[in-house]
């Protein structure tokens, strides 16, 4: 094949934010698989905020992405030549072959998805990382019984909105925090929350002590900055706070202008004196649990008892804004790209 | 019995450091067990940093000594009057009874101590809270590996001493912190630690780095300061964190003058990024573990394992002296008070 394709790479490392010149988009020939490769061509392109820190090339859990490198990601695609005897034309795969339209794979870490069980797109959704990222964080880390409070911010996210319903499941007290009024109703009125509060209000820290009167037992950490200030004075005793994102600290941790949180001279204290868990993981730290979570979610959205919310984009040329949006809060429910049609 | 005994309460709660004045020795007459109470003769107290925290009544898991109250402690005490049929006199009793030579108790909470296991000091040392302290959270919080690097301050303290010990049964490198070459020579030759560093040394950081090759797996967090600052960098992937004291700090902590510590801004993305897992916990939280504890130390003992170090001072009246010492290390070994003889 000689056809052109377009990608999204990596043009700068940002500072601080992410800005538009950090990307660049480039046209690119569609590549020819090798001996036992296979063609992918992106359907879905998962964003995430585990991406902003793939830009910076501090020390983290995985390897930055390179200068001029193709942007990565998870992706949900049509497998349309192989050479590789476990994967046919034709195959719907969940890859990780990033802000493209076409890539390579050797068939490695690819999954089969079975469009029967539910859309596609949920392979990177409620059934996909962030799925797992919410399911496994709060029942192997977080462990809600029945009657505490669960607090999680981005509650109208990916991972968030899993979170909550989740904990309402195991019979927990789920409240939410999000940005904005439709959000925070769609928490409430869709999702069933028991309480959604808007990180954007004056009142946050009275508001969240009322809508949690028996105090904080699992706060689902995926977003830092202020909200996690407002949700430490109200840590329970034995509270357990599984860590996975920090999305409202990144561009400061990433950049230079960090100032000091409020609870600089406490955590350690609270801590000791609560007994406090604070654990730290990534989804892929327990891939072990990937068969509980492969029966579970899909029986819970059959029943209706887990819902779930996608925002998509139009085009792998919007997927540059549509990060920096995610990033800001803009979507309202998981992030797609639509990178091509379904079937061609 | 119209005899007079002696006791030390709080006079006034300190500003940072405790001093003389905030102690108070009274005489006061040896109490008459009514009914189902028994009358203890204090052989043994205990002196243990988590006192510091009784002395203020900020919010903790236990309640502050009131004012004019006798101050807290575990002790190893005699029966000497008994109208419990759970207690006869002579017996010899693990007990919380307190800074005094004589206190009443209904039986409650008390334990009977086997003066033919070990010396009955013991039960309030390396058979007691500290050796339990070590012992539930290093193997249920640290969970050491073989050839893991588990590194714990005050290692030539009650608390710290057993848990680099266990740290070498259970196969890791063990790596102590302590006050001054005295103490670091006997956590090295005498306790079997792999290495063992000078707190006040100028170039800890470097040396720490050096004597920790792999970086560290478990730090068992009893001390806070500059030590946690210097460990702070060098923690490993998946690292645990037992806390169970922050010594250094409780003076700071409690009083007014808290600096900021160098890790604030960046404790929650290394726990994100490192997958660190941090989580408090008092002795109490793992009573289930007391059988396994009293099987293991024991036989540890017995079989040359486990050594352990006490540290006298003679007389209720040398408490306040002695416990002030202990928050700034003077003692060598588990701090003890001899109050009184074994048998009268």
């Amino acid at each position: 094949m000689s056809q052109s394709a377009k990608r999204i790479v990596l043009a700068s490392r940002p500072e601080g934010e992410p800005k538009p010149g950090n990307f660049r988009l480039e046209e690119y020939p569609v590549p020819t698989p090798g001996e036992g490769q296979l063609l992918l061509r992106t359907i879905w392109l998962s964003l995430d905020p585990y991406m902003r820190g793939r830009m910076s090339d501090g020390p983290s859990y995985s390897a930055p992405v390179p200068i001029d490198g193709v942007m990565e990601g998870g992706t949900v695609a049509e497998v349309v030549a192989s050479n590789n005897p476990g994967f046919a034309k034709g195959d719907i795969v969940l890859a990780h072959s990033g802000w493209q339209q076409y890539g390579l794979s050797d068939g490695k870490g690819l999954r089969k998805v079975d469009p029967k069980i539910a859309p596609i797109s949920t392979a990177v959704g409620v059934l996909g990382m962030p799925g797992m990222t919410a399911y496994t964080g709060l029942l192997e880390i977080g462990k809600p019984k029945a009657g505490e409070t669960v607090v999680v911010a981005a509650a109208s996210g990916a991972v968030g909105s899993a979170v909550g319903q989740i904990a309402k499941i195991k019979g927990a007290r789920a409240v939410g925090i999000a940005g904005g009024k439709d959000k925070c109703d769609y928490v409430k009125n869709e999702l069933g929350f028991d309480d959604c509060l808007d990180h954007r209000d004056p009142d946050l820290k009275a508001k969240l002590k009322d809508a949690c009167p028996k105090g904080i037992d699992v706060y689902f950490e995926n977003v830092g900055g202020k909200v996690f200030d407002t949700v430490f004075p109200l840590l329970n005793p034995f509270a357990r706070i599984p860590v996975c994102g920090l999305i409202a600290d990144y561009n400061t941790i990433f950049g230079k202008d960090t100032p000091t949180p409020p609870w600089a001279n406490s955590i350690m204290r609270a801590i000791l004196v609560k007994r406090l868990t604070f654990r730290g993981f990534i989804v892929s730290d327990f891939a072990a649990m990937f068969p509980d979570f492969i029966r579970d979610m899909p029986q819970w959205l059959k029943e209706g008892k887990l819902k779930h919310k996608e925002f998509v984009t139009e085009g792998i040329e919007s997927a540059p804004e549509a990060f920096m949006g995610l990033l800001k809060g803009a979507n309202f429910g998981k992030q797609l790209v639509r990178v091509g049609p379904d079937k061609v």
